[in-house]
């Protein structure tokens, strides 16, 4: 099969400059930002590990963790039919298949494709806004993405505890704000909060990403780690930020982190 | 009254350099630190307000927010007899028996003193490290202080929110790893957490100290306020910490802020 015959009309093919991946986006709806790069730096899987990805739109999470772990199975869960079917375009434009598999369903269906208990490692990075509610036009892709219309934050965590063996990890991106609700829902479905880290676009100012992690049925006594910076504060990308781009492969110059990926 | 007979032997007198404000130390045994000065700096109250500190050792968050603040009652809970008293003796030296009372109690009897949804504003500097048995000596009066042997977290959070008026506000100074005990339970009693600071020894560095505040009835959604750093990179203080002693009428430099207080 032709690769190229996998790209439909106004998507693109970016290269990720890591082990020779692609990525198919869609310039007018779902493109990776910032916060799937920090979560694959920030997430750490064991040879031979299955990870499941909460919420993958473009397939961006399980693609660059076949290249930074040694994971053997990548199950990557998208409720948007064209969303899930650019993903698993990807998959097959980098023969992935026997890797990852693209499940297009609401994550609230898990338990029809996988076993509980099942899992090692569970990534998300979910909506962003509380409730779905109000202005909202439920069937806008970029809103599905943006806010709690098909999954609830409790959903993503109930879903996410019920999964990982005792032991396994789960590794989020999410708002700050959220950070009460957050834990208050991990600690209600034992993934017990182990670590913190949160993305600030310069120094001095406030927070704007946070990278949570939990393990399920560990021991309370949360790490804090050192903040991170986006922005150097002579201008440029801090260094810190170019060696996580870096290691994921993926050049930042083309966009813009602070719009943090625009399917969020 | 003579104010020296107010100084037992052993104990010393230190101008705080505040409105004239001094306070009563005894350097072998409670000495302030880092954290109630950074408490005080982040603790707000409104004109009139009556403040409860729980668990006030020496008294320096009262004499401090008796300068700092227009409140116009500051009733602060002390376990420790001679602690307790040594704070009294600090409020009279001050002349503040107006404003200050030094309640020698364990803060579980609150409320034969007080009565519940009276009081605007509640903060507390509690022990940090979890649990009092095993190797700790419970007549200790420093173990007292850094050990939850009194008083739990639970504790002090439960009592917090049962005195605040609803709308009243909490603050607490505490350690970063305990942030998922300190959310559960203010979600649990209804004091929703509303802003964090984390407190850096450097930049680049972990933080050691977090400050907490909390409504009682809030809504959710919590503000994360760019990091504090108590050293500056080129050697010294940081320049908003001597700003914030400076506010407090402190003079960092005869004590070591990463010591945290010898009670902690």
């Amino acid at each position: 099969m032709e690769r190229e015959k996998l790209i439909l009309p106004g998507e693109r093919v970016d290269d990720l400059q890591l082990e020779g991946l692609s990525i198919i986006q869609n310039p007018s709806g779902f493109c990776f930002g910032v916060d799937a790069v920090l979560l694959s730096d920030f997430a750490k899987a064991k040879h031979g590990a299955h990870i499941v990805d909460l919420g993958t739109g473009n397939g961006i999470l399980p693609l660059l963790l076949s290249a930074k772990t040694k994971a053997t199975r990548i199950t990557a869960f998208e409720i948007q039919d064209e969303v899930a079917d650019m993903a698993r375009r990807s998959v097959v434009y980098n023969a992935l298949e026997d890797r990852i598999q693209i499940i297009a369903d609401d994550l609230r269906n898990t338990f029809s494709h996988l076993n509980k208990s099942s899992v090692d490692v569970v990534v998300t990075n979910p909506p962003y806004v509380s409730g779905g509610g109000g202005l909202v036009n439920p069937k806008d892709a970029k809103a599905i993405a943006r806010h709690e219309i098909h999954c609830t934050l409790e959903d993503v965590i109930r879903t996410a505890a019920q999964l990982l063996k005792p032991g396994g990890s789960f590794y989020m991106v999410h708002r700050p704000s959220r950070l009460p609700d957050m834990i208050e829902l991990m600690r209600r479905f034992k993934l017990e909060p182990k670590a913190l880290r949160f993305v600030h676009p310069r120094r001095g100012q406030a927070p704007n990403i946070l990278l949570i992690k939990g393990v399920r049925g560990g021991g309370a006594e949360m790490r804090v780690e050192p903040p991170l910076y986006v922005y150097a504060q002579e201008g440029g990308y801090d260094p810190e930020i170019l060696e996580i781009y870096r290691r994921a492969g993926v050049d930042p110059t083309p966009r813009d982190p602070e719009k943090k990926g625009e399917n969020q």
